[in-house]
């Protein structure tokens, strides 16, 4: 096996974008990651994609965007585990480094999401849960975190306002972020007194609607010393997979993320560190309650600790945790199928010391968890400075 | 890198499965395949498909599989290419145990094609071609296929009788195989007075809509050897993956398949062999000039060449190049994104000496050629007998 680095990171500011096609967003993307890296080819390259055929009645991504990038006849691939879809295609490229079956991979993701309206968006997203039993019985993803938020209120006495620190605590960060959809602050009050959307979540425990694409290039870290000095070298030291049912109503338990853990748990072994060697964490919170429970499923906290540890202000950029330093799904906004990507260049970026006014203290060692649909998937990579 | 061998095959009778949805086939197919290899568990799945959103409102079929298969917390992952998107979860599972991270992964695909209308149907798979400059101008793939036909016969004088007996000759092959949609001989006659579909292509000359899925078994040959001992070995001991433009106006020339014939030339370098090692293919024929085109593309046939040796009688399962003996897309069906594994299974079947009444005289290397779009993507792979 063969150690994969991370020699470059591509991103654009994401948003409503009427004005960029799904492939302008990629090709800005992939391209920015090209020049950051210095390179002029690519061997391969893997496009995380949720809907390409309900959000922008293009399926065929790997074609379309090998044409468009001047890649072809490179091999590329689209891959898709709902929400995960980017971290997916991070894993598969690292696969392909570390097998020694290609050199320079080009892994990243796109949602083109808002050309259709709001109705169609929320049935489309709804394709992540189990259409023949959540689906066409009416649930939407807001109203299945609302179920899995009430139950972690009732298990462990989570509190609404420890919902929305995680919404205030992301948007300080993502409000330092130029490429964040929504950069700026809001207030604890602003958030408790948000539209409700599905009790107890409001429209501001929830992620956006985004249009957006993120890219990143890999390679085998020796070839990566030997060619490219001019970041310091990032390292991705552990990638973990896992499923869990489609449906909610299929799991033993609510109120945890058994995907995340069991994901997590497989990235630590590989890169041989624990919750407790983690400087710093991007995690999946489409919903705020997303935030807590995975900061809980990935060790950094005991189950139910997670809703005081945001109150305590422990997940903030000065705390001994960080989550979200990008401004998390919150503000940075949603593009489902990019969202992993971005959260490794957000990890990429903290650890090279180029994370601008959001930068932490000299981090040596970050996590990115990204998940399918309620946790049907998860995917985690655990990336270090060398 | 692992050698790999193929230890288990799966499929089920395809058709218009009303009383079938989507995971029921794939579970079928999947469950079919790990009797055969005689595996309790699998270490990952790729599943191929194109549009489970456009198709059967379903996305995150990673989550749905591994659940209703019985194997979370397995990885698994969706995969697509157009209509490649099986030979894609073939290549990707290749990957993953040659490269030493898995040993048993499942790959396979599916596709629910029947639940929505021809219209939605005929607007999904132009979601394989360029929608921006072709779907959204009103081309859709027959017609995409007509154009590359009607090129082909105006430079290299290929006729409308050498079109047809492609039809004739895998119906011929899919009367022999029980789980083709259409297993029943056509004459020259009937596919030339078929219905027009788009000129010169008529009714005849297309494969048809259906649903159906297909699963295969990946191993490490060493482990192969040493636990399942049941059938003759087979072995991937090429794969090529190969991209090129997405629309056919892009192309240099639109009478030769360059993704083919690339991805080929790769799967005969890993392979170490050439065209005239290869003893039979399956290739993809999703419309009767394609399977003329690619046969010259793999090297077969001089270009130009295809039509007459079709005519002449060297595709057959009597000629010296038998191509599609399983009936191909065209009389066993074609559910796009299970198409690339049940070609693989084809391939084993014919290898292992399992294929029945279609069964060639001890073939020892076989090909698989799997196409996504109108080229935009080629997938092969050469697989081998020890």
């Amino acid at each position: 096996m063969r150690e994969v680095a991370v020699i470059g990171v591509g991103i654009h500011k994401w948003g409503e974008l009427w004005d960029m096609s799904i492939r302008d967003m990629f090709v800005t993307a992939a391209r920015n990651a090209m020049d950051d890296a210095g390179v002029d080819h690519i061997d391969s390259m893997y496009i995380g994609c949720m809907s390409g055929g309900l959000f922008a009645a293009q399926e065929h991504l790997a074609s379309v965007m090998a044409d468009y990038l001047g890649v072809t006849p490179a091999a590329a691939a689209r891959v898709e585990t709902a929400c995960a879809s980017a971290g997916l295609a991070v894993r598969l490229g690292w696969m392909e480094v570390m097998s020694g079956l290609s050199d320079i991979v080009l892994v990243g993701g796109v949602e083109k999401m808002t050309d259709i309206t709001g109705e169609e968006a929320t049935f489309a997203l709804s394709t992540a849960a189990d259409t023949e039993y959540e689906g066409y019985n009416g649930i939407t993803f807001p109203g299945l975190y609302a179920m899995m938020a009430r139950a972690h209120m009732e298990k462990y006495g989570t509190t609404l306002e420890q919902l929305s620190q995680v919404a205030v605590k992301n948007h300080a960060n993502g409000a330092l972020n130029p490429e964040a959809q929504y950069p700026f602050p809001v207030t604890l009050e602003t958030v408790m007194n948000s539209t409700m959307v599905a009790e107890p979540l409001r429209l501001l425990h929830c992620s956006p609607i985004t249009d957006g694409a993120a890219a990143v290039i890999l390679c085998p870290l020796k070839l990566a010393r030997e060619k490219f000095k001019d970041h310091p070298l990032v390292v991705i030291t552990g990638s973990g997979h896992a499923t869990d049912t489609i449906a909610l109503h299929s799991r033993e338990d609510i109120t945890t993320i058994k995907a995340a853990r069991i994901s997590a748990e497989k990235a630590y072994k590989m890169a041989g560190v624990g919750p407790a060697d983690i400087d710093f964490a991007e995690v999946h919170d489409c919903f705020t309650i997303a935030e807590i429970m995975v900061t809980e499923a990935l060790g950094f906290f005991e189950p139910g600790k997670g809703g005081p540890a945001v109150e305590a202000g422990e997940t903030s950029r000065e705390g001994s945790k960080p989550i979200n330093t990008s401004g998390g799904l919150k503000s940075k906004g949603h593009p489902v199928g990019a969202t992993g990507a971005a959260q490794i260049i957000e990890v990429t970026r903290q650890l090279r010391g180029e994370a601008g006014k959001r930068q932490l203290d000299n981090p040596r060692r970050g996590l990115a968890q990204n998940m399918g649909g309620s946790g049907g998937s998860s995917l985690v990579h655990i990336l270090e400075v060398r």
